[in-house]
């Protein structure tokens, strides 16, 4: 199986990708509803399609319930997409999914914006409202 | 029959134009509601009154249901109004039926905003939603 | 009857003024709303206290219904006002009612935004909506 | 008596400060809803604490009723500030009142935009809507 | 205890953080709903894990009941926290208490933008509104 | 002879063209070398080609000799060319005449930045150093 | 002959590409060097290599001697190059070749700025001087 | 005799004017050339031909000798023009000369950037070197 | 050895490190001297001492001489350098002596503009010119 | 002794004030020109005349001899002024001083770039090139 190939079964299971885990602190103004924003400015990820390396900003904005993502882990946490061949649209729905499974926030937002490709811009926009 | 009234003639059968199909592959998150927004800064076609070149950035912002488009397959079919003597308002109008037969989103924008000509600026903005 | 007493004269008639009339085409899409937003950004007239030439920039937004107005036309239209000495707000009132009357929108606004004078900007803002 | 404690005895009266009269002209639309946009890059009056100038860009936004302000006159008003001891939050009530009592619009908006001091920076906004 | 142990320790115990006065002045317009927004462009504090200087924009945006912030002992209150060890959440939720119990607005809003660390970026945002 | 051909006539004799006198006032510091810059940011003339109005920013950079250009008359002179059918490399070579012609100035540069026409600008520089 | 093939082809004998001519109008100032700069905001070719579109930005500023290039014909000219595949280097080099022949100027710069592709982008600057 | 005629007068004896001294502090790296550059962004004068307000940035760039400038005293010598109907021309001109027989700087600029009139806007640079 | 010390140790090896060669193509117009500008908006290495991922922008500026560098496989080049663990200063001096060998031109410039780290930021910038 | 006289007596003593030491590491092209520019986007000191702080950018661009400085350590240097009284210009004079004293490099120059202060902005630009 090839490189390119070994990209695309990773799409089909894309769900299934294990990823590191995000730490996370005490919420000590809990009793609050309060936002916090944080901007990954050097997102990069590989294109599944070419091999070569994607890059992105990515802003998370979320309503912390208990708990606040300590942002170290949190940016290890993108590290690992360096070397991961991912679908734009993926790289969204992946985040906010491992974002709200690490905190539980009451809210989150999770938006990237992708660099030019041929003209093209793609941005993504997903997100998460606890009942 | 010249080439300005070959022209004048497409516009009055605007809407029976012959378009490149866009590919679409499977939205694994159909689930989940999220959006989607793909810029095109390229974007040209000719002018129909003066057979001159027009240029416009189009963005299509939308919600996927069970297909997203191809990006590839969507630049080249852009790549085809090219050589088309089309009117800003038909563009966006038509752009926006062939994306709904294409992927069949739950809502979809498409936004046109044309070069300057004559000191005045054109922009045309159409939308659909899935009832 | 001197030239600014001239000016002052026809603020009073301004709703009687004569003006050039507006061109359409027929909407192609008029079973479906979208927004068409078209920006002169050279407007030119006189300013009926000093006599000197005023400069803004305009922008109407509409929503057609069986007509689109035909740009050429419209930049005429606007042509018109260079030789005409009006007050800023008069110039976005009368545009107004020229362009429904020519073209029966939806609904239309219609914005102008004035070149500095004595460190004061002034812009101003109309609009209309089919009943 | 000094200059300081006249500024903050002119504080206390505030509400009383006599100012001068802004002129108006009929409004020949009235029978219509529309915006005008008066901004003011050219604000200053004095510091109550320090007696040095401030400055300010002052933005009033309104609905006319039956009269328009007269733009001259409304020039000579601000420059009246220029040697008036007063705070940024006065001004703007202070501009609000007044303007009010000119033209009795149907709505209007004061916004001040006052020049940073010792790394901080104010703005102040106030309204009114004629019931 | 070290340095940073002492940092930790302050962490949880900073809704206790004994923190300089705000004064202030009456409001003589408090029977008048307006918005004073007082942008502190200079704020810095000390990051709790490192120990190094960190730097933001922090901005109040508050309708004032009975009182207004005076500006002066608002920036120095801001520089108390020059020295203190604090993380960008508690900065803006500690912001907010202080500001509320100094003046008893009818609505605050405190928003922080803190400069970059390692590509990211931290936004915080808290608001109180009287009941 | 139409109104075309007049542009066309006029342009073959266009340095005999009579323009208004600029005035001009004594240099009170003419025994030193200074710059004075002045830019017109509504130029406007006709294009010779379309009947249609040309808009664009002038700029005059000078350094003094005896006499200094007057401000009001100078806007005056601008104002003449707003009905009068020219190139832009005209305007640009006939103001550096006039200009030189009005205060003999050491040196003096003019630049032209008119506005786009079918999506090219043009700009054009000129400029005259007294021997 | 495939295109890509077609498109090598022309790249080796770029130098010998048959363009369209374009016209020039006596200069009524030669006895003076003053310079024209026309920027193309909508210059357009295809990629040899992908046969897909560029699109770029290409500014001419010369000095002229006895002719000033026509705009609509240079405007023309530049549409030539929408159907031609041809490199970013050999572009810049083929205008300047091309308007040297046509209005042998005194001096002459044609610079490129060539849109984004893959991350990279590509500007290309080329001159020449009358000996 | 009236106020316009006052500031005419003045016009006439501007290089007279007496003007608040500036102060200085000793430059202990007198033995080194380096430039320092102080800009109030906060100047105001009157016009003498309208007896209106005028606005401005000043900007001075200096290399010292044995003295540098002290800012507060700076900015109250520039206070002063609040009062004074004065040219363009003439504040650059005098600043100059003030601030030269002030700190006896090895080499001073003085350039002015004032706020647009009747649609012209004017920028004044003098200079200075110690020979 | 650790993953730490293997970058110190390839620091002080730096200049032997192999890289992938840059292929060309023959320039077409040898005989003249233009400028070529080539920016990688997405470079990205390892910082040698934490191991985090570095981003920065990268402008290559030459004058080729027989030979113009391929696009592709200079893009190819710089994505090498994704999982090296260098110094800002090394990586430019590194890609110079490259670009050198790979196509000798007359003269190149390599400028890399690195993103933020501890609100520090830092540019480093060589050049070459064949004897 | 009061601290403001603290401060006082430390600006006439400022060129014997006793800071961190910067740490250099070899620089393995030497046998090379080439520049380094390093900008601290968050240099802070205390104003010696009111005691708050200060803020600043402050750029250092120099071409190495046998060493670079580590940027570490210039951090922490630049973090020692945090509680330093001291004049803008005897920043600049100083950290020259004391990075031509760590790396002794063959050219550099130091400018910083001081925030606002009642409406005045101070930079001051020093430089140093080895004999």
């Amino acid at each position: 199986m090839n490189q390119t190939s070994a990209y695309d079964e990773l799409q089909d299971h894309i769900r299934d990708l294990k990823t590191p885990s995000i730490e996370t602190w005490e919420n000590k103004y809990s009793d609050k509803e309060y936002t916090i924003e944080i901007t990954n400015l050097e997102f990069s990820a590989i294109c599944p399609k070419t091999g070569l390396p994607d890059y992105a900003t990515i802003c998370i904005t979320y309503i912390p319930d208990k708990d606040c993502v300590e942002l170290k882990s949190l940016k290890e946490y993108f590290v690992f997409f360096r070397d991961v061949g991912i679908f734009h649209e993926h790289v969204i729905n992946k985040v906010l999914e491992d974002f709200v499974a690490a905190c539980q926030p009451r809210k989150v937002e999770v938006f990237g914006d992708f660099n030019i490709r041929g003209g093209m811009k793609t941005k993504v926009h997903a997100s998460y409202v606890k009942e």
